[in-house]
């Protein structure tokens, strides 16, 4: 027997199931379906992908039976619709459609296949509708055109368009007999102008060129991208599914319509979509003669009972919002298709949940469904779908949200807007810790180089702030204030817009949709949290970063970064004097100086957690990094500290590093300058000792960064404890802390046993453990990382999903290790990689303590880690 | 029974042994030793490191019952001798010494303790020789001034020694009574002025307080240091040793002597010293009257022999070349001590070797004996150490050997005067691959930054040549031609001498020591390949190179840095034409021009092998360090390039990387631009085939440096494979080849298992596999690794000696995962550290096929292996 190429469906003859996606198509597959649960769908069939893979690897052949096949099918679809393809009394007619997945421009359907003169004819007279027919007629021609035959849609819009009058809308459906015939005329004529080859007349030869075409289709090369981005394999092949027509646009009680079960916008529980009358097709050339779905309750209430029938059907069915094209002909009402509803974050949550309330899902259920990712959508304001835009370039979208304000090209004049409460967008080539000031009051970042985990992309994310990063073809200069994109010169005070999600640079000052936290929300975190076996918590640097930290559900902090905190600009003249001092009396001073201030600055963030635990990592960026070697900066730097600016520039290029990332910095600074880990020690204790006074909770963590051999740790420990003991001595109070360690090195993940019998927890750095793993420079790997992932050499970025077998086995090993010498270690991750859902299933699995992540992707990590969790189970 | 402090030593009242030098210190060690072999050794005491350790755990007070047992020993003492401690008729004076492996200033022995008015009267009266009575008197004074009382040698040098005569040798011996008193009333005169306390006239007290304030001097600041250079334990203690004085100022038929039982300078087999006749001690204030020791056998023939005999029997004994201390005293041949003579390395190898066939010892124990870094020495010049030199400052002695020639600044002055056959010494902030071209034409290179590991050292170590590296105080001002070295100016053209061996800057021209290769190193070296069981192969780029490496006994090329190839003058503007290439058409063209020039080198370099083994690695660093950024190099460049220099600039500019150790280099580059693997994997394959066409054997490894994912070198190898077989079919010739790749990150370590699938060899990078495992930047680790090293955080320089924990574990992960597929898989080891004879120990221990380093230290290299290998059995 040879092989089966085509499926039936409709009534009571079906073939195949709705887990044949594979063979059938999306489409094909769900047709069947519905079928199957009694729901008038037109009948027809679908030609398997395998039909399309033949055709492939036999020179773009069609299998020898599928002409036979189709033929038998079209026989028993024509007894079903009582009728007959290119019968020129009673014709049959059909709808020729692709299962893709995704549409594609020039992929559309093809509707009213079978039509010819002879048939058109026909037609007219058996419907008593002459102008029905000719509109048929005229449609098929221009849809054929387009998608067989190569014609632009472009030159039948014109024609098959009515310039629409002010005051009297009006649709294509309106034309006369005449009209229509010389709409015809100027058809055939355009498709004889413009078609690769001729028109068929004959309805079988029809079908046939239009699946050949199809299949072609999948492998041109929009096709092919389009597959990539969708993850779709190149071999799964397309199916093609044959459908008998049926007309919504007959006489007055015809319509055609979408319709979702639940608003896709809001997830509220109520059909919510549109409608034409007289009409086929909802996409279209003309789009002001939409009726909302509540209107049909009224014009057409028994239809519209049966409607919300079949979608309650379809929603118990399939247990997802659905979204739904159908279509009354001649009062009797049909279903084209159904799929799963796309909706905004806000719906796909409150649906989840109100689903859980409805018993159509689980818990579980309701849990695994959102995509944490989405979450993120939530918080960050969106740029209006609806609003023309003008993108002027396209880059990463580094970090979520959208904002937009006048552009600026240096932090000091990002201030100066700022300062007269104007809102910037701050442009540069890359961002340095030097523009924390200009970025802090930004409204949004751009830049040109750097990738998914530059300095830029970390920074606004942990700020919440959008950013779009390595801007393809963005030069800027500084010097003159302006940067050229794309042909287009941003000079200062430009307003211009970031999609953050993105990635979009657009012109001008475009409305923004404002985010807002739901009670549906609340109600998924509440759900999540029962399957969560891992804490999440925040990487958090200041008072403000660890309210809303707390606000998104972090269960403490995991990662406060205290020179961030040395950047405000009165306090960074201070940290440039401890730099910079000669002898350790003038290093000591400057401390004092900055004692009192991070004391408070910790005191307000113990404040704000409340007594949950907050990880504070002492000093870790190489030095150079606070000074700035711009010739007017050094010159003002010099006057405030009083020396020459040609010593303090050579002192300042005698910290610049050839690898900084790899130099001194971390636990270094500390053990050549221990001055400095002990004022931060101290500041830490005091903090958490006037706390305790009041009878308040804390739980400090003091992290040493960069250590790679126990002695720095052990070293580094004393130091503190020395600390400990004589706040704690002074005062008279106990102080409750924890001392540990950041594993960022290999080493110290290989010596982990030797780190664990001093350190009371670890916390894995995973960016820079990433870095030194696999030898990438985050900041330099745009000259190739890009290639490597569209080469396929690495199937992941991994500075955004952990790569396990590296720097995933030195975690596994260091977490062994570790625990091995000390069985309660705590354990955490304080990556990037910490909100990555995919690297959150590692960390789950390794059941490591707490994940810790930027303030606004603690949401998506808590929900991420009750997903990972599930999974394992 | 209380504990016991004291032993005693001499005749057949011995108590103790040669191994209990950590009680008795290494002098009263061997001086029992030398009693209990039945030599003659003046009879004394010595007072253990334990009483030391008593002094300071106790506040500066001796053990309660030393004293006693002093007395009982002196007794002792007293009664061998036939003579009373202190008795004003028939004295017994004492030597004291401290027991120390090294010495100090004002540390020295004290000599002829125990005299005073009373007792100087007698010993004159029973001696018959005032004059004998009174410079002994007047010696003690002096010593015990300085070691006891506090006071500068440099008031007694005034006192005690006389102004020379031209053409009359005199020495501090021939003055009268009269003159005698008045040099003693001077002593005594400048001792009461600037004694910190009064001088004890009764010898006990005398004896007291010179054994504490031996004491005392080991908690001395500069004590503490040097034991910390040596490596002795802070608790360790030291011994004093109390010994009956022998004079060797009697009258004629007394000397003083020093004598080596074969020469250290050559090691040939004879005595090796120098004398003094009538005199106290061989060290001292005046140097012109030593006699040759084969002076002695002429003058004393009964005594030389006895002499000999001795020697002979301490060798025996020994087994090593000794160094005697010796006093002839009335004709009576006395030993005071013995220790093992520190030689030069030719005379330590010819000693070793000699040893062998003399019988004496083993070769294992000879193979044992020549420490393999002393092999370097041997074949670099060395300075004059008999030349008076003025040290300018000191650095890092980064590569061995020494050179002088006319100071310049840049790489250009280099070649400059180069041209004019003048000898340079090329100084520097510190060198870049820029650089190259100055380095190969300059006879040394000194930098003021950089540490062992950096560029210059590396670079040179490679050449074979002298490199002073971080050195203190150095600032360079290439501009001004200058550089300023604590408080002096050196400008162009002044002449320095480098001391890369021992890192000293000095100035002028210096004579040198030139080195030479002995039969004796070529039978050590048969030796050591007896016991070696790993290879062992050099890093040669040039055929120069490895033409110098099979000299040194390398079996092979371990790595071959194609790029040194490209810094050639012809060659680096085809390099950088091919890297500032627009299009690939471009690139294509600059690489087609340099193919034939790099086949051309590997044709020499694998003539040079004749069929050993040659690894070569593929282009590895990063692009930008072909290019200079500097202005001028810039214009020059642009002019040849016939772009704007603008234009240039920027490019150059955006191929800067923020840590380019991390960056686009290595196989990254080959990813990027596969045409130039190509290129090179090509200009290979057809220079082998050439070779095998002749018949000649060759053996090439490529080596794809810097995988970090085993798809990057599947997509490398394919390309190779691919050339191979277009090269083999068009010359119809089957070429041998392997393929390979480095293992320099740790994912590569990490996931070795997966490379070794596909590739025939591991080479593991140490030097880069540190900087990431660590995390250190070796360029930037003169900020905290000096430090570490000091501090104790680290105890060796990870960069000499292999981090075994971290790194040494990746090395481990890496070779078990690989042969765990690959049972036969080829590994070798080629970072610096192969040649560090610690680290060999760890490759010996897991069986790498070879480690390859610098032509230079391949000798040692071979030795270190062997030496490995005994000592694992």
């Amino acid at each position: 027997m040879s092989k089966k190429y085509v499926y039936f469906f409709g009534g009571d003859e079906n073939e195949g199931a709705a887990d044949m996606q594979n063979l059938l198509g999306e489409k094909g597959a769900s047709l069947v379906d519905m079928a199957s649960l009694g729901i008038d769908v037109p009948p027809g069939f679908t030609i398997t992908t395998e039909a399309c893979n033949y055709f492939f690897k036999n020179d773009f052949t069609l299998p020898p039976t599928l002409l036979g096949e189709i033929r038998t099918r079209l026989n028993q679809l024509e007894k079903k619709t009582d009728s007959r393809f290119g019968d020129p009394e009673n014709p049959l007619f059909v709808s020729v459609r692709l299962g893709t997945p995704f549409s594609l421009p020039g992929m559309g359907a093809i509707l009213n296949l079978g039509f010819n003169p002879e048939t058109a004819n026909g037609f007219g007279v058996k419907m008593l509708d002459e102008c029905l027919a000719l509109e048929c007629y005229a449609r098929f021609l221009t849809m054929f055109g387009e998608t067989v035959l190569g014609v632009k849609g472009d030159y039948f819009d014109a024609v098959i368009t009515r310039q629409k009058e002010p005051e009297t809308p009006s649709t294509g459906t309106d034309r006369t007999k005449a009209e229509w015939q010389s709409v015809l005329k100027k058809i055939k004529s355009l498709l004889s102008k413009h078609a690769t080859s001729a028109l068929p007349v004959d309805p079988m030869q029809q079908l046939q060129r239009a699946i050949e075409m199809y299949f072609r289709h999948w492998k041109s090369d929009t096709a092919k991208a389009l597959r990539k981005f969708k993850g779709t394999e190149d071999d799964s092949g397309v199916a093609v599914t044959v459908q008998a027509m049926v007309f919504g646009n007959k006489a007055e009680n015809s319509v055609s319509g979408n319709v979702f079960t639940r608003s896709p916008a809001t997830g509220e529980r109520k059909l919510f979509g549109e409608y034409r009358v007289k009409a086929q097709g909802v996409g279209g050339v003309i789009n002001d003669d939409f009726q909302p779905i509540d209107q049909l309750k009224k014009d057409m209430p028994e239809v519209f009972e049966s409607l919300e029938k079949t979608c309650q059907k379809l929603e118990n069915h399939y247990q997802k919002i659905q979204e739904l094209e159908f279509v009354v002909d001649s009062g009797k009402l049909y279903f084209l298709q159904t799929r799963s509803g796309q909706c905004t974050a806000f719906s796909e949550i409150k649906i989840a949940v109100d689903m859980v309330t409805e018993g159509l899902i689980s818990k579980r259920e309701a849990v695994m469904r959102v995509p944490p990712e989405r979450l993120e959508q939530i918080f960050h304001p969106m740029v209006d779908p609806k609003a023309k835009i003008k993108a002027l370039g396209q880059g990463l979208g580094a970090s979520p949200g959208a904002a937009f304000g006048k552009a600026v090209f240096t932090p000091e004049a990002a201030q100066e807007h700022a300062d007269r409460k104007e809102k910037v967008i701050l442009i540069r080539a890359e961002t340095t810790p030097e523009d924390i000031h200009g970025m802090n009051v930004a409204q949004g970042i751009l830049t040109a180089k750097g990738g998914m985990t530059s300095h830029a992309a970390v920074v606004t994310r942990a700020m919440g702030k959008p950013c779009v990063a390595a801007c393809a073809g963005l030069v800027v200069d500084v010097k003159r204030k302006r940067a050229h994109l794309n042909g287009v010169m941003i000079t200062e005070k430009d307003s211009i817009t970031l999609d953050g999600t993105g990635g979009r640079v657009i012109a001008g000052e475009i409305p923004l949709i404002q985010p807002r936290m739901t009670s549906s929300f609340s109600r998924l975190m509440t759900l999540a949290a029962e399957f969560r076996k891992i804490s999440v918590r925040a990487n958090a640097d200041t008072p403000h970063d660890a309210l809303v930290a707390r606000e998104f559900g972090a269960e403490g902090i995991g990662l406060c970064r205290t020179e961030h905190m040395f950047f405000n600009t009165e306090r960074i003249l201070l940290v440039r004097r401890m730099i910079l001092a000669n002898s350790e009396k003038e290093r000591g001073e400057a401390l004092k100086k900055l004692l009192p201030i991070q004391r408070n600055d910790f005191t307000e963030i113990f404040k704000a957690m409340e007594g949950l635990p907050v990880t504070i990592r002492l000093l870790d960026p190489p030095l150079h990094e606070f000074l700035s070697s711009e010739p007017t900066e050094v010159k003002r730097l010099a006057k405030e500290l009083n020396v020459s600016a040609g010593t303090l520039a050579k002192q300042i290029a005698s910290l610049r590093e050839i690898n900084p990332m790899l130099g001194h910095r971390g636990c270094r600074l500390g053990m050549t300058y221990p001055e400095i880990y002990r004022m931060q020690a101290r500041a830490i204790l005091e903090a958490a000792g006037k706390l305790v006074k009041k009878n308040l909770r804390v739980a400090p963590e003091i992290m040493i960064p960069l250590v790679s051999h126990v002695a720095e740790f052990k070293r580094a420990k004393q130091w503190i404890l020395e600390e400990a003991e004589e706040v704690q001595n002074k005062s008279g109070i106990k102080i409750p802390f924890k001392i540990g360690t950041m594993i960022e090195l290999p080493r110290a993940a290989l010596t982990a046993d030797e780190i664990a019998e001093e350190a009371d927890f670890f916390s894995f750095g995973t960016n820079d453990l990433t870095q030194t793993t696999l030898g990438i420079s985050r900041d330099d790997s745009g000259g190739f990382l890009p290639y490597y992932l569209e080469q396929g050499v690495w199937d992941d970025d991994p500075f955004v999903t952990l790569d396990k077998k590296g720097v995933g086995r030195l975690i596994q090993i260091g977490v062994e290790k570790g625990k091995l010498v000390k069985k309660k270690l705590q354990i955490g991750i304080c990556g990037e990689h910490a909100a990555d859902t995919r690297s959150i299933e590692f960390f789950n699995a390794l059941e490591v303590d707490y994940i810790s992540c930027s303030p606004f992707r603690v949401s998506s990590a808590l929900l991420g880690a009750a997903q990972a969790q599930i999974k394992s189970t």
